[in-house]
């Protein structure tokens, strides 16, 4: 069974003869040591007898709150809906801020999930190349020191309908998104030698030979590229993995890198990333739902009609379309409309929309009200067989930021926190609020960028009064699960690339 | 027959009972009159016998040129390429410029076309209406007095594998926007009267009875759905009707909409508009190439691999991949992907991509060199069963210019032109030269549009020497079809929406 396992993960990770033995060991780990015995043989043609399945990832908070199974339990109050915060804040990296607190009654379980370490991509050794150049001049390329590259890695996970695919994603995601970077990491190295520029020159004829000829795709091209595959590769991972394990629900994901003295935040759901930075806030990522996505959705449906069983209606319609209006002209949107025109209305039009609902009560199928994210492979409009997954992408998008552009100070920070967050608090709210938080605290004490977290959560979570929890202001507040991170922009700089990462959790 | 192809144009164009019986006949119209009689009842579910279809429209040179058909035989000449501009500019409404020339051989006829015209559409009389406010205050509306509205039309099609779709588009597509502006125009009318402001606060009970109760969606998304709207029918109508005519070929279309102090530049394929503003340049478009739709053409080719056939791959490559890269890693990019990764190569990855070629050689299939347009439904990969079309979008991107938000002069223009001119200028290029020649001429200098059109033509063919036809600067000049149309930006703003047009060309 454990070969069969194995012969999925290599399905989805292609070529893994390349990968540090250490990071196979973990993209194939988690509970497989917990794994039943197959009832059948090791041949992957053979139908496995269902036998119960046991979860892929034990359910636990993140790993930097340190908290027992005992404390979970106890912590998960929805009466109390107590705000966690690290007890040590030197385990998350550069002493990053992090609060979270459970919905208030919704689901048993919080199912955010986060992570925050520091890897380093060990350079390769290069092996010695002999390669002549046009004009005959041998060049021989061992002066080549590859350095170490450090990185940076923040994710929240916000899952739904269970905690199985915001866990995996959690203890999996840094782990695909290292092993691309891994690939890659030789045309990442910042300098090409003095003696060697001619090789840089964009003349294929004199290049063709030389191991960095890709050089002319950008770097930003390359790291985008690697966090795209890891999502695709992460979501297809769950999907094969789902045959031996236990993974419940979907998930948003949400990550920002840190490398080569870039931020990348890469964004598949409705959590947001944005930067604060005297006062002033930087979106780094947008939504994706049904609203935002009608097209892309619709795109999917005009091209495979079936998918909307006989349920469902491509077209969006101004409004709610009922039987009075047959024969009537009202206005609609198709697939390849931006803009609004008029149809008169038929009995196909009674059918429910595809995409419909105002703000956030929009849905896709009338199930889901978010259109990208992890997992959800299961996940079908409720009393049908017709599937979401077709219309869900785990495609990310990707915002670059360069943290060179601007002389950050200790209180310009990225902001990362789940919906249940934003539901409640604009980007200009949340910017105001860091930004008093952090003023209040001097600039060495560990604790500011928490207590700014911590802050966040309690302005979005709010304080149970007789009529639910409300904010300050007696507005609703957020019933949902909660995570915000709160990331100190001026502490990457400081490392340049050869630095031995002290603080490192999870070197490759 | 004839009850069939209305048929045909009805399921088309959906419920055309309001649409003016004189708009009606000139959709049905063309060549109808010359279609030959069918050999089986009028009974849509009986097959044909083929016989030779008749073109839908005979080639022609666009009406403002008033060429006979004498005139356009002897202008075709290939060899000397001469610039034909109109006799008569005021044939052109505003006095535009314009300007075309016939491609150095690659094919017997220009397949550019070309319209320009004002219309307008005639107020709808308002039905007396009693509606009574929440207030219980009785609104009686017939005060309101609605008008006409003038518009100003301007369309470059460039034909590619034959004239008749784009001989159908200067024929046809302005007539089905004229029905979609029609259809919305009470939605247009500029202004409720002050008594009854209170329907358009977006209160949807007060307004519900209201028949402006859709004007929440804002009059430039209703503009964009009738451009969008009209592309998508104009494309369906010529698949439709080449069940009875000879339509060959596809199109790309551009077209410049003036309505209500706005420009509205809809476009499908690699035309371009930019609008010229003392001395700077403004781009009114973007091109729809096989690399600028990338993800667009492998997303289709992901929910339908079939459409493929065996022979092509939808993964675009760094390089053309051949066997020796056969176990090498390679860098490649899927639909879901805007950065690139590696993949190990196997035997999969040695059909041809689905997207192939640099800059203007790039190919969808291998065979078109442009992602959007109208027609091309019959189009294949040479010698093979894949279709062309389920890649080929007919959706035009729509941009708004506010004439109001600037006090243009007589040196203000719009420029649209066929790629044949813009293979060879920037649009920095055709600024200057549109610029220059304007400041040569008087104020009220009747040519001075034409002339400019005439430079921007006479630069991008340049002269025939012994190495060809080239630019003054001896590179390379543009062997293609090239049209130009410089158009006045100052006249619009001086029409109000009453005015009378004394040059309108084609009223509804």
């Amino acid at each position: 069974m454990l070969a069969r396992f194995r012969q999925a993960v290599n399905t989805v990770l292609g070529n893994m003869q390349n990968l540090p033995q250490q990071l196979q060991n973990r993209l194939n780990g988690g509970a497989a040591k917990q794994q039943q015995t197959p009832t059948a043989s090791d041949d992957s043609s053979v139908d496995y007898v269902e036998i119960e399945k046991v979860d892929k990832f034990q359910y636990t908070r993140p790993e930097f709150l340190q908290l027992s199974f005992e404390e979970v339990e106890v912590t998960a109050d929805h009466h109390v809906r107590p705000i966690l915060v690290p007890r040590d804040v030197s385990k998350l990296p550069w002493n990053t801020g992090y609060a979270e607190v459970i919905n208030g009654g919704k689901t048993r379980c919080n199912e955010d999930q986060a992570i925050a370490c520091h890897f380093k991509l060990k350079a390769k050794l290069m092996e010695q190349i002999n390669t002549t150049s046009p004009e005959g001049v041998e060049a021989t390329c061992t002066e080549i020191e590859p350095i170490d590259i450090s990185c940076s890695y923040f994710g929240v996970f916000d899952g739904h309908a269970g905690s199985g695919a915001a866990l995996t994603a959690r203890h999996l995601l840094h782990l695909h998104i290292q092993q691309h970077l891994w690939d890659i990491q030789e045309l990442l190295q910042p300098q090409i030698p003095e003696d060697l520029n001619y090789l840089s020159r964009s003349d294929s004829k004199r290049r063709q030979k030389w191991p960095l000829n890709e050089r002319d795709i950008p770097i930003d091209s390359l790291i985008i590229g690697a966090l795209e595959s890891s999502f695709h590769e992460m979501d297809e991972q769950i999907l094969a993995e789902k045959r031996s394990y236990h993974i419940s629900g979907g998930c948003t994901a949400l990550v920002a890198l840190f490398i080569l003295g870039k931020l990348y935040v890469a964004n598949a759901g409705d959590s947001r990333a944005v930067i604060c930075r005297n006062k002033e806030v930087i979106p780094m990522s947008s939504d994706h739902t049904p609203l935002s996505e009608r097209r892309r959705l619709q795109t999917i449906a005009k091209l495979h009609p079936s998918l909307l069983g006989d349920e469902f209606s491509r077209l969006e319609y101004q409004k709610r379309i009922g039987r009075k209006d047959i024969g009537r002209k009202r206005l609609y949107r198709d697939a390849h409309m931006t803009g609004w025109a008029y149809k008169t209305i038929d009995e196909e039009d009674l059918k429910f929309p595809l995409v419909y609902g105002d703000g956030k009560k929009a849905r896709v199928l009338a199930t889901i009200g978010v259109s990208r994210g992890l997992g959800d492979h299961n996940l079908k409009v409720h009393g049908t067989d017709i599937m979401l997954k077709p219309f869900l992408s785990s495609m990310p998008e990707v915002n670059i930021y360069d943290l060179g552009d601007y002389d950050h100070t200790e209180n310009d920070v990225l902001i990362m926190a789940s919906d249940g967050l934003w539901d409640v608090l604009t980007i200009e709210d949340a910017g105001r609020i860091v930004s008093k938080s952090l003023e209040s605290f001097s600039r060495n004490d560990h604790n500011r960028y928490t207590s700014a977290a911590q802050d966040l959560v309690m302005a979005s979570r709010g304080i149970l009064r007789e009529n639910g929890w409300r904010t300050k202001s007696n507005a609703l507040a957020s019933g949902d699960d909660i995570t915000a991170m709160v990331i100190p922009l001026y502490r990457h700089s400081m490392l340049s690339p050869q630095n031995s990462l002290t603080e490192s959790h999870d070197a490759v």
